[in-house]
């Protein structure tokens, strides 16, 4: 048997969690939750071992800001859908995840606009549905020892991980999202 | 702020990884590791700290065997490469996952063949290199007490847990693998 280096390198966002974890004392749960390129709803259910569900915070359409623009590569201020919503255990709706997205309207197709639109099914879930074929690519990743916001959302002192990540389907970014959970989860 | 119950029920191998966590002691990141729909390699190299490589066992064109061809929907027959591989880790070859896989030749594109016959890349980072669009159904999942072959493969005595799944792009199977590896990953 023979042993071959791998040929691509390890993704920027790996070293980056490597180094967070070394600093931070990560354990492998968190630097899976950071740096996974699957579905998150599916992590958590499989962590939580249960149904998890959606508290929709806020899902408007707004001109889309310019940081999001540059992630999505669309222009800025063109029309998007902004979603912010914690995602919580069904069983007892203790918190799990934050998580804040733009979707730009330009690229949502019809059955996708809709569901993403009615705002009670987190985007994984929707994909399943719509058996869409993607790829997430984590863009940033990073560690925050406290925050107001996040302590009332998450009902959990810090500190707290966060992700920036794009799901791309058809060569281009569908979604951006910001995701934000405890150590504690 | 308003909680909706999610759409889309749970999938079926969640609640399948559920019930086996329960009768056998899972911890979250067996659970994790058996139901995850995205990339393994990027999985095991953010639990393990290390990059990983991949160890060669076999790598041959043979006609597709039945119940590779059943879950690839292909012909039985038809010609597929089989790979066995073993992935370790960088740092100290410690073997970290075993997997067996059956490709349809007629499903490669000239650019992902060449890597994949080359054999020495995970699946994971071949999709990431030709940045392809899929989703993962993983379609079954155990655990298994103990295996002769595995215990050498993985230098490690059972139990063992496995899982089938099928990577889909442009709506056909393009993959299908069995991956198997210890509880004590």
């Amino acid at each position: 048997m023979e042993k071959h280096k791998i040929g691509s390198r390890v993704h920027a966002s790996t070293v980056k969690i490597w180094s967070l974890s070394n600093s931070q004392g990560l354990l492998p749960i968190h630097r899976v939750l950071l740096g996974h390129d699957g579905s998150m709803t599916s992590l958590l259910e499989l962590i939580s071992r249960c149904e998890v569900a959606i508290r929709t915070i806020k899902q408007v359409v707004v001109p889309c800001p310019s940081e999001a623009a540059d992630l999505l590569a669309v222009d800025v201020g063109e029309p998007a859908n902004e979603r912010e919503i914690v995602i919580v255990r069904m069983t007892d709706d203790l918190p799990l995840l934050y998580a804040l997205s733009y979707t730009p309207l330009s690229r949502l197709k019809h059955g996708f606009k809709a569901d993403l639109m009615r705002a009670d099914t987190p985007i994984g879930k929707i994909m399943q549905r719509h058996r869409i074929e993607a790829r997430r690519e984590i863009l940033d990743v990073g560690y925050l020892e406290s925050d107001r916001q996040l302590e009332v959302l998450l009902a959990c002192p810090g500190p707290y991980l966060w992700r920036v990540y794009n799901i791309i389907t058809r060569g281009k970014p569908l979604i951006t999202v910001k995701e934000c959970f405890s150590v504690a989860l």
